[in-house]
């Protein structure tokens, strides 16, 4: 009996001795888990550092997002060869032998007691020998499902939430033009020309393993995406021309939804039979089945769930603000949950939120939404590009093949350039106001390559095709957001595009009335006409928008009472919320508003100037005047009236300077 | 060769199929994934909108949490019973033996391919006939590890920040005392009664495995976490004390950093030797070591984060946001990797942040970090909540102890008593402004228990103490949060502790002025003298941390140059930010700007309430005018010089009050 006692507490001092070195084992992974995380913290915040420098002294041809890749690569190179490889614990670790398939569970028995493994993915055998060797570079190694997963859909959301810009539903067609019809004709032609590349390795003797037909398509999808964020954040400090803006920013953040959707609708192309990688009619067509059924899919799901209204949450922010967070957060998962693509759902959810929901936030929860998106957005992106320059060099399945990167590097030009070029021309037919060659060229110039392009080729990188592929994505990434993002700027200036147009004019919620004012020349008018029959499809949607959805969906737009026919009175009234005859009478404030601002913008023209500047300075008057007299009224009151005498100099420069500049809505299309 | 090929091309296709299946099942995997963050996601929406209904209706007796977490019970009722448990692969997965022990990384030979699998953890051997069949159930949890690491540190960071409060400062002597002193006699008095609930339980035989002295006290430190959010949240809308708040507010914070602390400390006393689980002297002061260790270690690594100074990254409150956000995060990851608490640093580095770095920011970001940790404060909060009362039907080793559970009830309000009423005596003996009775029963009734007690149970189930441990945890944060959360309102007027107090008061940083007013009586004057003696240590600290680590922390304060010694000249000016000087200006109208509050609050006992009144009443009338003043500018400009007027003579009146009420400050220890 003793003996037994003695056994025993000799077995529960092993026990705890070897649960003592599971646990110590365990708080070693967790902290080199908190390391690797805290280098990432710390390059972002380096990053953050170092931005704030550039902004501080104007230097602009490095983008955070560069920068982002340059702290990436320095890190990424330390972490390589900085660091001794050898481990200490070097060996092979522990493997047994099972008949069937892998197993998503796997149980392992240790002398009776049962441990539970779980799938990380196939490993190459010649990496066998490394696992826990290369384990400091395997560490900083992200799932590729992260990015899809946690860091890709608030960038997307909130591309899609800035999306509401008057210049954006202006351009709508041709931004759709090039966005489907653009990446789909890109896609093929850098697929077709990376396809001779591979058959020109092969006669070389460059290629080791299978690179198939659909594995070129594959990439010419993949690095389709264009991401032209330096580009644009350049635009937008610079204030380059609107239109050019918008057909830019839209077709990027158009593009990446396409491209995630053709490379899945790609993945999908099976052949059946036994000529796998062979053209199939009926595999094809399933093929663009899965690409329609996929996007519309998303689409509908993104833009249902971006409708939904919160009507009279008004009073709490913190509470709107959070329903609105989950709210996006759930259409990805919803999107996921029913195999569509939620990055896709989350960008439709995004526009359609900025277009509808918005409008039913308080002001508060708007710049609340605003500004949490604008954060996670910065630092997802941020992340993201410095991982990029972290992957060079501690991604281990890097193949660079030269002739591979060159014929990339030309494929994807000459993609860009049948995408651009011929597109324009034919839309330069429908539209009024043409895409100058100018605008064309700088299209063109802009195909930079970003964050959707790395997301989805590291997605996958279990063949040799797929490795290749990834390495040479990084290489491209790198180059067109160094060599292109840095030469925007003179770039700009080579092509003649202008810049300092006042950013105000876009942020006129619907201004159509501008359109006389601007025009180009006396023959606008009469142009107006044509214009506006051609546009007729977009005229009656904004219609109905306007009249329908609006009301219905958002407390803003007029009661429904007074857009629908009369025998629709009882409908009407039960659709429209008491808050829309209230607001009636705000948005007649509102339009007024509006009306005053044109005025505003028109004053150089009419006489009346001197009237609407009077009222709107002596507003600013009285609010300049209750924030300076808490110091002493007397000297407040004289520099109010300094200050008021400048506003109004001020604005009528600007205002001067705008007639020059402003055009009028139009859909160009 | 022929054959070859087409073996070739069998093989091929086999490898497709498999890979294919491969791909399905790890579809099939993710969209699970999906669903179950949609569940919870759903959860949170669904508590969202029920918040709004009660906060609109202003139902007080049942909080979000409490909310949230019956609305988990039923989706775990709904999961649990709802579902079929019969899954479509209903078998044992395959095991393979080893003689070693568990290793972190194992490899898995199917035909040659080689598969990697990582180590997910222990499993009873009575599971392993459900491993999958469970799976829906065990999909819904967690790794505790994201209580930890994800949802605690913006819950903890956000409490510290929101401790910028005059009267968190007035107690703090108070507050210090009942966190540590209070924490650690409720920890050995839970611990110590359980212990005889446990022996108990033994002599009853309801006891099936080992339960040691140990485990009580861990016990008792993670139950001794207190978390009032429900209390708090009544209190924050009732205006109820202020003193009462931030005593019960300042203890649950701190009292949080405190029990983490211990459990751990606790969970490294190991006794050496054979004679495990018996007292032993120098591992209980390698353990006293580990808690002064651990707690300093992390005081010192959040303070120091805390106080970093971002000095001029004022135009760009983005960047200041991200920065602000990343700061906070690397002070956590920082701790986790040098093996200190993550959450305590995350505490003291929101408590330092909130005092330095707060006055750094630009007002835009001061608003923006504040509103953002609230978001992701209350988005993590309701998450806790809802999954405990998921976790109540999902968790699989629940095992309930009818006699442990009544005796942690019994413990855990004799360790409270035992906790409040001896230190508010002791406490008592040396403030001036004594903690009454009827506030000491209100801080005995408000020792919920909430997200840390969980978070800290849930660590660790591997074995049958913690097991039990753990549902007792559950229930008595479901009983606590109920009961007592939904018994404050009665309580508070039960016990006459008054509500209604003015908020803005609170929100002064340093207007001790109200002493008076609420005063104890006619003699507060005389007793002035000798309490501010009493509280010289607090006073010295004071007025260091004015005088000098304000000015060389933040942009606030006097320069140094005007503190410091002149001997000390070039090194003041050296250490002064060039702000500081024209702070000084803006400073001197902050202090103008406290009177003018301070005089607001009396304004009510003085006979000139009706002219305060009338003033408040036009200017909102002036406001009115100058918005309305965008339609017809007549109205307008009338309005705003009555404004312009109001103004003026209000805050004239309001100065020459002002300077009455402005008393030292002076803490009531």
């Amino acid at each position: 009996w003793c003996r037994v006692v003695i056994l025993g507490g000799l077995k529960a001092e092993d026990d705890a001795m070897e649960e003592l070195a599971t646990e110590k084992e365990a708080e070693e992974s967790h902290r080199q888990d908190s390391v690797n995380l805290l280098t990432f913290i710390l390059l972002l915040t380096l990053t953050i550092l170092t931005i704030w420098l550039f902004k501080h002294r104007r230097v602009r041809f490095l983008h955070e997002t560069g920068l982002a890749m340059i702290y990436g690569l320095l890190v990424g190179v330390i972490l390589r060869y900085g660091i001794p490889a050898t481990s200490y614990h070097n060996k092979t670790p522990p493997s047994c032998s099972l008949k069937e398939g892998p197993v998503s569970t796997l149980l392992l028995n240790v002398s009776g007691k049962f441990f539970e493994y779980t799938l990380k993915g196939e490993i190459n055998s010649r990496e066998i020998h490394n696992v826990e060797q290369n384990d400091m570079l395997r560490k900083v190694t992200f799932d590729p499902e992260v990015f899809f997963n946690i860091l890709l859909p608030p960038i997307i959301f909130h591309a899609g939430y800035s999306l509401k810009k008057r210049n954006f539903f202006r351009n709508l067609g041709s931004i759709i033009t090039y966005a489907f019809l653009g990446t789909a004709i890109s896609c093929f032609v850098i697929g077709n020309l990376m396809y001779g590349v591979v058959k020109l390795m092969q006669v070389v003797g460059q290629l080791t393993d299978k690179f198939y037909y659909t594995d070129c398509l594959f990439f010419g999808a993949i690095i389709s995406a264009t991401d032209p964020v330096t580009v644009l954040a350049i635009f937008n400090e610079l204030h380059a021309d609107g239109d050019l803006y918008a057909l830019l920013f839209g077709e990027s953040v158009m593009n990446d939804a396409v491209a995630i959707v053709l490379s899945s609708s790609i993945v999908a192309y099976q052949p059946a039979g036994a000529n796998t990688h062979m053209f199939d009619a009926s595999a094809f067509f399933k093929s663009v089945g899965v690409f329609l059924g996929i996007f519309s899919g998303s689409f509908v799901m993104g833009a249902a769930t971006g409708v939904v209204t919160f009507t009279k949450l008004h009073c709490f922010p913190l509470l709107e603000t959070a329903l609105f967070f989950l709210m996006s957060w759930s259409t990805f998962l919803l999107a996921e949950a029913c195999g569509f693509t939620g990055v896709v759902a989350v960008l439709f959810c995004g526009i359609t939120q900025a277009h509808y929901t918005y409008n039913n936030l308080s002001e508060e929860s708007t710049k609340r939404t605003k500004q949490l998106f604008e954060v996670l957005h910065f630092l997802a992106e941020n992340f993201i590009f410095s991982y990029m320059g972290l992957a060079l060099f501690t991604f281990q399945n890097h193949i660079f093949s030269p002739i591979f990167i060159i014929g990339a590097f030309i494929s994807i030009f000459i993609g860009r350039a049948f995408n651009i070029y011929p597109l324009s021309f034919l839309l330069n037919l429908g539209r009024r106001h043409k895409i100058k060659g100018n605008f064309q060229h700088m299209m063109m110039f802009a195909g930079l390559r970003g964050a959707m392009a790395f997301a989805l080729a590291i997605r996958d990188t279990a063949t040799y095709a797929r490795q290749m592929m990834f390495t040479t994505t990084l290489l491209i990434v790198f180059f067109t957001v160094w060599v292109f993002g840095g030469g925007t700027t003179p770039m700009l200036s080579w092509l003649h595009i202008r810049v300092g147009v006042d950013p105000d004019q876009d942020q006129q919620p619907c201004g159509d009335s501008f359109q006389v004012l601007q025009g180009d020349g006396p023959q606008a008018e009469g142009q107006s006409k044509t214009k506006q029959e051609s546009a007729w499809l977009f005229r009656l949607w904004y219609t109905f928008d306007h009249n329908y959805l609006k009301p219905i969906l958002t407390h803003s737009g007029p009661p429904l009472t007074s857009t629908l026919p009369a025998y629709c009175g009882p409908l009407a009234s039960c659709l429209t919320s008491p808050q829309a005859y209230e607001n009636n009478e705000q948005l007649r404030d509102h339009d007024s508003d509006l009306l005053r601002n044109d005025g505003d913008l028109t004053f150089m023209f009419g006489d009346t100037a001197i009237t609407a500047n009077g009222a709107s300075g002596s507003g600013g008057d009285a609010a300049g005047g209750s924030s300076w007299s808490a110091n002493g009224k007397r000297s407040g009151s004289t520099s109010e009236e300094a200050l008021e005498r400048e506003l109004d100099s001020r604005e009528q420069e600007l205002l001067s300077r705008g007639t020059r500049l402003v055009f009028p809505i139009e859909d160009h299309i």
